[in-house]
């Protein structure tokens, strides 16, 4: 899309508001938009010209004519642009490209090793990510932007991972200016929990405006969309619920007094050393994982508990951000229902009526690449926004 | 200013990007828009033209010359249009009209009881913001539209009232058309705590995106303004921190397994029950206050207890939203720095460093009138949008 602009200078200003009606891929006419928008029909017809000419805006048939000529059609270009999108594991890599409507065209996944360093682990996801783009026609051209979700804190501002505890040699180190040194367009980045409530949203729940997602695996973090805008706070820790101190309640069999981290009650770890403590063998999260699995009656017993534990801290989102769904995922929340029941067990008896009659808490609906598709998002959402569009074509 | 541009029927199309920049109130030149906005010279001279019209723009004389004749300035016009804006609380109104910054241009505070009834309450504030207008020059010809407080839960998209608890006869009644028979502008409504975090934003945090306003009076509730946008949720319940349980910790003398609301243990009428256990007389949040400003120890531990136990949910806050600062307002905690003292006594021990390493958390800087200044920068922020300034160009 950006090239696609670049390439033929036309002026899309004040067109945004055009183009956000078109992006849900419906075709209409000139007429129609006009009755949308309340523009005139005038102003309409330069605007999408404009669209036109720079490739967001294909062409799209004929509506059904009443009368004279019948009215042309138009509609969004999912492939006027190609965004590629990486997530990063500690142990493993996606890279896909994606169309403009986040719809993943192609994807790549193979283990790797983020502990290797930032030039290494990134180094794997230009070559992978030109090798996707070199099997489009003309996609490299189209490059529209590349985002980036990696497992550790991140400043989002500057894409720069910020003392990251997995991440060794990735401190500060400036991941857009690298990535651009092979592709010169926008580079984003963020922490993989903020990627993959962007990547729910977007596979379960479209236009749900308040989503609150949460990773329950070796550790917990979760990803806050209120408004319909993803939170990141002052400074880019919100979401940091791992360590948010959960007190004792009427819900933990924990002794009075003990305060800790809730990833230090309720993850996978951290049911791990409680089954261990029961003489039960499981050295981590992908134990424990197993274990209920396999339907053991103590693993899904502390998997339940801890997400009563878990639910102790939403039950004080719910009051305080009142969202529609929160999704549970992470490879505990995904062993089965037993988590996803704890956590509704005690949401729905502390948390006022009016913030629960019309909450789901639900398991996460996005597979293998919620995660790219999240990056994907994150990058459309700014290179798709109106100002974006205008500006671009004010600019040109 | 809706009527001024009504009234000129001058196209703004895309002049919101520009609007947005002189809302800062300095002069600028048109070459100095074009060098900030990145437009073209001769789109931004359309577009201050246009604005020039609508009478949102003013011009604001000439700069120096560097050779040839002298560049002409342009500045905001807060004068455009007014906004009438009214506080309600339980037992008072003050109503008052501002210019298109927010700056209270005039203001009358008297009693007035919310249980009158709307028609009784709503015709008072009618009549109130009806004589302000008429004192001003032109102001009720350029009224821009009215912004409301209420002591009680409101449905923010359509502006009514929900099971307001202290607001006898009010469930459901609908302010805006109530209002709309008198002012035929847009009308918005929102409960007292939002508009005076607003309010907070304004007067003593411009520019800050991420502030959380906590109001411990009679009840508690919060105000959260997150990413620069102030949060209702799904169905604007966000910020009910009154009903946030707070379970048994170390720094609650309450005994373990005792689980109540905030707002039944840390409210100006908890306290005032707190201290009557004590034999201290006190029959509500007003005598809690007299006796903390007279220095009488037993009302100082309670209320600094109470701030604890605040703490308890904000450390939760915190985690989750990491926002910059967190504001302390209502009668309890502007009887001193107790509320404030127990509060940061707790965040600052139970929160990451990284959330609260740039974290401030202080006492309420607005006055009296802090609420109907939030009204007023609600009712601004909506139709001095980029979208609407648009909107409203294009369509006239």
């Amino acid at each position: 899309m950006v090239d696609a602009v670049r390439a033929t200078g036309a002026p899309v200003s004040g067109a945004g508001e055009i183009f956000q009606i078109l992006r849900d891929g419906r075709a209409r006419t000139k007429a129609e938009l006009a009755n949308l928008t309340g523009l005139a029909r005038s102003t309409v017809s330069n605007r999408v010209d404009a669209l036109l000419a720079s490739g967001l805006v294909r062409p799209a048939g004929e509506a059904v004519s009443t009368g004279g000529r019948p009215p042309a059609r138009v509609a969004f270009n999912p492939l006027a642009g190609y965004v590629l999108a990486a997530d990063l594991g500690a142990t493993h890599a996606t890279v896909a490209i994606a169309d403009l409507t986040g719809r993943i065209v192609a994807s790549r996944t193979h283990p790797l090793d983020i502990a290797a360093g930032p030039e290494t682990v990134l180094d794997v996801v230009i070559a992978e990510g030109g090798a996707l783009l070199d099997a489009e026609t003309d996609a490299r051209a189209r490059l529209a932007g590349v985002g980036i979700g990696v497992p550790g804190p991140v400043e989002h501002s500057t894409g720069r991972p910020t003392n990251p505890p997995i991440m060794p040699g990735w401190d500060r180190f400036d991941i857009p200016r690298y990535v651009q040194g092979s592709f010169d367009v926008p580079v984003l980045v963020d922490n993989d929990v903020n990627i993959l409530a962007l990547g729910e949203q977007s596979v379960g729940w479209p236009g749900i405006a308040d989503l609150v997602f949460v990773k329950v695996a070796t550790g917990i973090g979760a990803g806050i969309i209120s408004g319909g805008t993803l939170q990141r706070g002052a400074q880019g820790s919100a979401g940091d619920m791992g360590h948010v101190q959960v007190p004792y309640s009427h819900d933990s069999p924990r002794p009075a007094g003990d305060e800790r981290d809730l990833e230090a009650i309720a993850s996978g770890t951290a049911i791990a050393a409680e089954l261990r403590s029961q003489g039960i063998a499981a050295a981590g999260s992908a134990d424990v994982v197993d274990l209920v699995r396999s339907g053991h009656p103590a693993a899904i017993a502390a998997t339940r508990q801890a997400g009563r534990e878990v639910g102790e801290v939403l039950s004080t989102v719910v009051n305080m951000l009142n969202p529609s769904i929160i999704v549970l995922g992470g490879s505990v929340a995904r062993a089965g229902e037993h988590l996803l029941a704890g956590v509704r067990e005690v949401v729905y008896r502390r948390s006022i009526p009016l913030a629960t009659q019309h909450l789901g808490i639900v398991q996460s609906q996005g597979g293998e690449t919620a995660g790219v598709m999240g990056a994907a998002i994150m990058v459309i959402q700014q290179v798709l926004s109106p100002a974006s569009v205008d500006a671009r074509g004010a600019r040109a």
